[in-house]
Parts: C-alpha cells; structure tokens; sequence
C-alpha cells in the first residue's frame, strides 16, 4: 500500500468513527447533537487521527482501538477550534471551508458544542475497544495535552502576546503547548493503544512529535502569508492582521522555510530506531511541511 | 460524629484537595492558573463532594480516592458555572458572592478557563489513589454526565425554552439532564471509588438521585424568588426576569414547597436497602432541601 492509499484508508476508518463515536442526529437533545455533527464531520485534514494511526504500528495496536483514539484527538482538536472562533477569541467566520459554528448556528451553541466535544472525547477514549489500563493511560494523556499545562494554556499565552513582541523563544513555547502537546498526543495515544511501548521509544516519539509539532506550526505562518482563503478553509493573512507574532513575522519567509525542511529532517532523524516501521509516520512528517493547506 | 462535623470534615478534606489537584497559580501559564483557582477554591456549597463522600461510605471507597473523584466533580461543576455566566449565555455578574470570571478577568479568560478545568477534572480521576479499573469507570460516568446527553445537554435545552412555557415534563428531562446528572454521577461516583456496588445498588441509588436532584432544582427554584442575592451569592430573581420557565412559575410557590418535601422523603425511602450506612446520603437529601441558600 502506498502513503495516498494509506492515508485514504485511515481517513475513511476515522470518518466512519466518528460518525459511530457522536450521537446520532436524533438523539435528544437533538439541536445540539446536530450542532457537533457539523463541527466535526466532513472536513479538515485529520492530522492527528493520522499520527495516531500510523504510531499505533509501531507496537501493533489494533485498528478498532486506534479509531477510538484517533476520534478523541479530534474531537478535542474541533472543540477547540469551535471555541477559538468564538467572537470573544478570534472571532473567525470560516473554518474548513464552511461556516464557523456560532455563524452557522449561534455563540450559545458553539460554546456547549465545544463543551460537549471535549466530554466526548472521554466518552470515546473509555469504550471497550481498549481495556482498562489503556482507557485510563490515554485519558491521562489527553486530559494532561488539552489541559492548562497543554493546549488550553498554549491559547491563553496566544491570547495575551497578542499586539505584544515575542522572542522567538516566547514563541515557541506558546506553540509547544497551543498545537504541539495535542499533536505528541496523538503519536503518544496511538503507540500506548498497543503493545506498551518502552521509556526509549517513548522519548524518540517525543523528539519526532516535537519536530512535527513545530514544523507544522511554521507551515501555518507560511501558508497564512502565501496562501488564499480559499485554499485554506479559513480566512488567510488573519495573523498578520491580528498582530499576532508568527515565524515569518519574525525570522522572515525564506528563513521559515529553512526551518520547516530543518525541522522535518529532524523528524526523520528522531525515527531512525524503529526502521522500516516507522515508515508512515515518516512520511506523514514530509505531508505536514510540504502541504499546502 | 454529627452530621456537622462530618460535613466540615469533608469540606476540609476537599478543599485541601481542590488546592492539591488545581496548578500552583505559579505554575505557567500563571494568569489561566490563577483565574482557575479563583473560580474554584473558597466558595460553593459542594454538594456534590457530599453526595460522593457520603455514597463513598457504603462501599468502603477509600478518603483519598473519594477526595479525587470529589475534586473531579467540583471541577466540571465549577466549569459549567463559569460558562453559564458568560455573556452569551446567562450573563450574570455575581458567583458566589464574588464577581463571575469574566467580570474579574475577562471573556477569553472565562472560557479558557472553563475548558481548561474541565480537562483538570480528568487528569484528577487519572490519578494513582485510583487503580486503573476505577479510574476508567469514573472517568466514563463523569464524561457521559458532563456531556451532551448530561449536563451540557441540559444547558442546551435550557437556552432553546427561555421566552417558550415549557410542561412539567419538559421541564423535569431538563433539570435531568442540566443538574440531575452531575448530581446522579456523584453519587454513583463515591460508591464506584470502593468496592464494586450491585446492580440493585446502583438502582436504588440512582432512586436517590433522582429525587434529590429534582428537590435541588425546585429549592433553586423557590429561593429564586424568596431569598436576596446577598445570601445566594448570586443574582435573586433573575430566572423570573428572564422568563425561565422554572417550577414556582409552573405549578406555584406552596406546591413547590410540597413537592421539596415529598421528593426529600423519596430520596429517604431509597436508600431502605441500604440502613444505617446510609446515614450520611439522607443526611443530605435533608440539606439540600431545607438549605437556604
């Protein structure tokens, strides 16, 4: 199987569970279950149901448990962008080329939407396709990467350097926690769901989820300077708009490029003890620097 | 020990507790970890840490395991009030006798801080005092109480019937949903901390529940419109103002009253099964509807 098709086989899986893992349209109360189903299906690129994947071939986790993972981490990642979009935050009114939820519908829902998002995700991560031990080791690690030392802390520091000058330092910080500890969940969750993994192993997918985490951040500064709405699915050039420091604000475009190959070159390095193995999560390494969406 | 004492003891544990599981407000980022701690510690009438601890007592769930699914309940209850007072939501200005976050801080800082405690509560049911198996349960029963089926499913309804006369029945499966099931998975929670309870436990606590649940809401209810803000600590009068339909404006203030007495002595019938261990639970059914605040 080649990476497209690979890809195109997770992506149909994760769709599919995540239709399982939301309640239906029709179960009461049914606005608001509708409300969710808009927010997470039928779009975005999936990136961390794919780390998860591929990271759980590593120690041969099984596919049933993998879509559990996969469809926490992105209920989480949606919830997230919900209330990120809100008025009071970025106030976006475009996301994965539709409607933001409090357009669509309206701020009250979005904010339960995200709210009943993140309660999802636990309800996802506790079902039996995974045993005890490992519901209660993935709940531990994705309550600890959305949390205020993970990504809801990441956004308050997003929030506050807004208008302000950061080193570059500062700014990478902000990024480890807003999108980088969500992301090294998702390799850490897929290779948990299998066959417990060792400290060693465990520290290489750190060092890859790091790289990854980063590189996929300077790829968003790029793209929001160099890429149209359109082809973003949200609205393009709002960061420099916003003030908001990014990497080409502050190391410049061609530098940023530099990173991001730098970056993915690490990735690679940091995958060099497990082999052949490791292949997807290689590759999907070279998908998030050479994307461009 | 009378119940007094027993309850300052609990109040004192899980406060100690709430301080343990919450970030240090030194802990980066400070400002979100002040603004949580603010939230939570030093005000409320925990009721739901009672409901755990005393159903804790019937299956020898161990204090320290009953503090952290305590302190898990508090979290996500303390979430759902920040939310609520949003101004998108109910808008209100005064929590427990002190100004609401968003009022303290601001906007994004109330929602951020809202998400963030929600994932605190489960790294908190994730902890060691926990053994995995319960760790699982817990963190099951708190995600599908929390979530769209429970509480935040509830606060949708809530929201679509303001301006709207709702039934008696439309307006129980809110109160159900919206109170009722944090309260129901309190107690479940305590009891699920020790020794496996039956399934006919289960059912008779689930009874109890249901009964001190809805007693909570028509005691909400009435001291709506019979107590002042400076001994709510919140805003009197405001469901009224803002046409809620609640169960003085269904069925009348005397009726209520009634109703509060016979829900109280269904919660104490429930709990026969159970005899003198029991003491504490109907202890509190007592609390919750003879309290005046």
């Amino acid at each position: 199987m080649n990476f497209d098709q690979w890809t195109r086989t997770v992506l149909d899986r994760v769709e599919s569970a995540l239709d399982h893992y939301l309640p239906a349209a029709d179960v009461q109360p049914a606005p608001l279950h509708d409300a969710m189903r808009y927010a997470v299906l039928g779009g975005g690129k999936r990136v961390r149901p794919l780390l998860c994947h591929a990271a759980g071939e590593l120690t041969g986790a099984t596919p049933q448990a993998l879509d559990a993972a996969a469809c926490a981490l992105e209920m989480i990642h949606v919830y997230s962008l919900v209330h990120d979009d809100m008025p009071c935050m970025d106030d976006d009114d475009m996301r994965r080329g539709k409607p933001t939820v409090h357009v669509k519908y309206d701020e009250p829902t979005a904010l339960l939407v995200g709210d009943a998002l993140q309660s999802q995700a636990f309800v996802t991560l506790t079902s039996e396709v995974l045993d005890a031990a490992r519901q209660a080791a993935l709940v531990r690690e994705l309550a600890l990467a959305s949390g205020s030392i993970g990504m809801a802390g990441g956004q308050a520091i997003d929030l506050a350097s807004v208008g302000h000058s950061l080193t570059r330092e500062q700014l990478e910080t902000m990024h480890r926690l807003k999108t980088g500890a969500l992301l090294r969940a998702s390799v850490r969750m897929g290779a948990l769901a299998g066959e417990t993994p060792s400290a060693d192993a465990l520290a290489a997918l750190d060092k890859y989820s790091a790289a990854v985490g980063l590189a996929f951040q300077v790829v968003d500064d790029i793209l929001d300077v160099t890429a149209d709405s359109a082809t973003l699915g949200k609205t393009a050039g709002k960061d420099a708009k916003d003030g908001k420091p990014t990497y080409v604000s502050i190391i410049g475009l061609d530098a940023s490029r530099a990173l991001a190959q730098q970056l993915r070159a690490d990735a690679h390095a940091a995958l060099e003890p497990f082999g052949a193995r490791a292949q997807r999560l290689a590759e999907l390494a070279d998908l998030v620097v050479n994307r461009v969406s």
